[in-house]
């Protein structure tokens, strides 16, 4: 780690906990982190429930599950584990709990279906894994990096997906497994309702969705060595066609990571992450404009808010600057640095 | 339009028909368009045969199926149609051909299946389609406008999408429609050798594949409104594993178009293209560094060939420039303008 990037790193990584609102308001708070200090943040997505639904009880279970995923990826960074494992095994640790909309606890779509999606980049390489509507896999974002990594290629789809997961001795689960009461409930007021989907992307704005609509799992890294890691899964948009893949496995959607700029994982209604591709935007805005991570990840937000989209990112830049940043109304989310003082957040404290 | 649109669209377009070379040298040849021409560019892939196997008969047939494709798109334009109708109907006729690696012509997966990707971008508004795996479905292109036009989603995949399409009224053929005799073998030896596929992205570079590998089709335009749209379809990698989807339906990958800047389609190894978010780079270099759409491709296509990819590139800006540029040893491709000049090209003239 070089003398420029060691000052990079002491005098201008504030850790920005940027408190969203509507408006995108911002109430940052600052530390020092050390020289050579990892992070990992994460998120549980941006579709948290309104306050007056949240109890005490429910509260405490989704901090501790927050907590429970913060220390998976601490445990492999403070060992001098590489960001891309940190990131993987925090969201595994979020895929497992019924909780968010990823893994377990995956929205149902319009036929009562869990076609899951997830990636995962790796910023020192550019490599990248990505899956989607993939069935029956119990831990998507496994499989993800097992396509970075074992095959030539960096996205699949489908059988086929599910396929290389079981040829790749991957979990493999029946669909029940996915079955939870509070998704299926909230599948058949959408069905009653109607509001499934609109016809057309621009009439399905984040007004017409419930919070269920567009959760998502992720978390970003640095480790010890520098490196940056983002990984993303979601069980989707909630009542979406069957086929439907969202922002989450697209690469510069969903998850980007690259070491010169930033490391960045996406929570919202994809289609308008998608159209915008929101993490490479904020990436590039960060190389060719000079932005700071903040600045990067909120204009890139913007665009997505215009169009008309709910959005959350969280990223951490190469000095371990991290913002995690929202449209609506919060983001199960949290992050943890090498002293070990672990922080969760939902609404905007 | 603009005074401003106008005088750049004047001053600074040339027609800039890039011939590559190993080292993407360029040779340019430049001719002003008219205020407000209208201009379509394709691209048939840039995996061409070597030059010891093209026959006279059989370059005379990829001229016509380039020209025929041009004059569908053409067609539209100069009776007042959108770039996002000309697109679409120049990547029908390159679809329906046997000639190129994309609907009919398509390469086989690794289990003799073809499974098609394709998307489609609307400058205009932002608003895309894409498909990534799908059977049966003879024109992918018009299912991802359908997706784009007729879902509130971007993306599909798989047995869905393809429900989608029966839904949707589209052709549907039987797998028996995409087997032609050049693939099959060309399949064959590859099995029998080995090379259907490497066991890491790095490893499976262009010098590992023979022309069949890269293949794809696709179209930009600029229409007389000042609008860009960008096509792309393909039947991917020859000997991909079943489910692998490439950068061709990825928005901001093979495909990208934004008003403000350029219409871009990619073709070639797509592993590559989608780690650097190829088409959405030249975007933002434009947006951001002020490059024309020259550079910024040649400098998006620069990233992807360091990485040891192969990659062909058509774009069309704002003011009609059109950009034709690839790594190989040529790419099937074409445009032509209100003036109804039909210009073809394979090799290096």
């Amino acid at each position: 780690m070089g003398i420029l990037q060691r000052s990079l790193g002491v005098i201008a990584l504030a850790v920005l906990f940027v408190y969203g609102s509507p408006a995108l308001a911002s109430d940052d708070r600052a530390r020092q982190p050390l020289a050579d200090d990892f992070v990992i943040a994460i998120h549980g997505g941006g579709g948290v429930r309104k306050r007056d639904k949240m109890t005490k009880e429910l509260e405490a279970a989704y901090r501790a599950a927050l907590r429970q995923s913060l220390q998976a990826g601490y445990d492999i960074l403070v060992a001098g584990g590489d960001s891309i494992a940190a990131v993987e095994a925090a969201v595994i640790v979020l895929e497992d709990s019924p909780l968010f909309n990823a893994g377990k606890g995956s929205s149902f779509n319009r036929e009562g279906i869990h076609e899951l999606d997830a990636s995962i980049m790796d910023g020192r390489t550019a490599n990248a894994g990505a899956v989607g509507v993939v069935q029956g896999v119990k831990n998507p974002i496994t499989l993800a990096r097992k396509i970075m990594e074992d095959t030539p290629h960096v996205m699949m789809a489908g059988e086929g997906a599910r396929q290389f997961a079981r040829s790749a001795g991957l979990e493999l689960v029946a669909p029940h497994y996915f079955w939870t009461e509070r998704k299926w409930k909230s599948l058949q007021r959408r069905l009653q309702q109607g509001t499934e989907y609109g016809r057309k992307p621009r009439q399905a704005s984040i007004r017409d969705s419930g919070s269920s609509a567009w959760g998502t799992v992720g978390a970003v890294a640095r480790d010890r060595y520098g490196n940056l890691a983002a990984a993303t899964s979601t069980g989707g948009r909630e009542g979406k066609l069957p086929g439907r893949i969202g922002d989450s496995p697209i690469i510069g959607a969903g998850t980007y990571a690259h070491n010169d700029t930033l490391a960045a994982s996406s929570t919202g209604l994809g289609e308008y992450v998608i159209r915008v591709v929101s993490t490479k935007l904020m990436s590039d805005l960060m190389a060719f404009k000079g932005y700071s991570a903040q600045q990067a990840v909120k204009a890139s937000m913007q665009r997505v808010v215009d169009m008309g989209g709910g959005v959350g990112v969280i990223a951490v830049d190469k000095g371990g600057e991290v913002v995690m940043r929202y449209s609506g109304r919060g983001m199960y989310r949290g992050f943890v640095r090498e002293d070990g003082e672990f922080v969760t957040g939902i609404y905007e404290n």
